[in-house]
């Protein structure tokens, strides 16, 4: 059986100054973790890079501008097709009002411990473990 | 001032069957790192994805050729010019047997508890926290 091919999705994990990380709440029509909690983010085209992608995703997903700081986390996804790694970048944002795209119908700002008890997208579950 | 750019690695933790991952200890004269204990891997060339990439460094570095099964981690590094972002890859391999490059000096295969006390280069270190 050949093996399930990889895609690379970079993820922002967007500060406020007060300690409060962005989660987007995915369509309940997705077909991929509908309803979840969920990180801006994508997986990248063809030949870009991780920080271009993240940028560009968090642009479309937020309306933000994002500074990329340093890496938060990572964790991956098996679907039945193929497999995603998400690479998880901390990033601060030019602003704090969010503009969904239609992928969400809705966000919050929440901390660290609260972010660990929401629904959240499975790939990103271990990120907010021991209220890191 | 300009952002530092950002590359991005792939880098493998190859275990045995037997609960131990191989290190590679990086050359003494080596800009980066010199005499640290490392992992297999290796930034991307242009337009190359991380599990291509990871495999032709595994192959390069140790003479195995690696099937890549989970996340393990992400890590980064600061240097003057630019940031390097580290995803770490659970890979299995084809032998147990190390072929070196130029690259590295001395390999061992350690549990993760051994792992922790020893050496590591920077970006690594977070990875066998926990004895994890």
């Amino acid at each position: 059986m050949p093996e399930k091919p990889f895609s690379l999705a970079a993820s922002a994990l967007i500060r406020d100054g007060a300690g409060r990380v962005l989660l987007l709440k995915r369509a309940a029509d997705d077909p991929i973790n509908p309803g979840k909690w969920d990180l801006p983010g994508g997986t990248l085209d063809p030949g870009e890079t991780f920080d271009r992608a993240l940028r560009r995703e968090a642009r479309e997903e937020t309306g933000m501008l994002v500074t990329l700081r340093h890496v938060a986390g990572a964790g991956d996804l098996d679907l039945p097709m193929k497999r995603i790694v998400y690479l998880v970048m901390a990033c601060d944002a030019d602003r704090t009002g969010v503009s969904l795209s239609p992928e969400h119908e809705d966000y919050t700002w929440a901390v660290p411990g609260e972010a660990a008890a929401m629904d959240l997208a499975e790939q990103f579950r271990g990120l907010f473990e021991g209220g890191g």
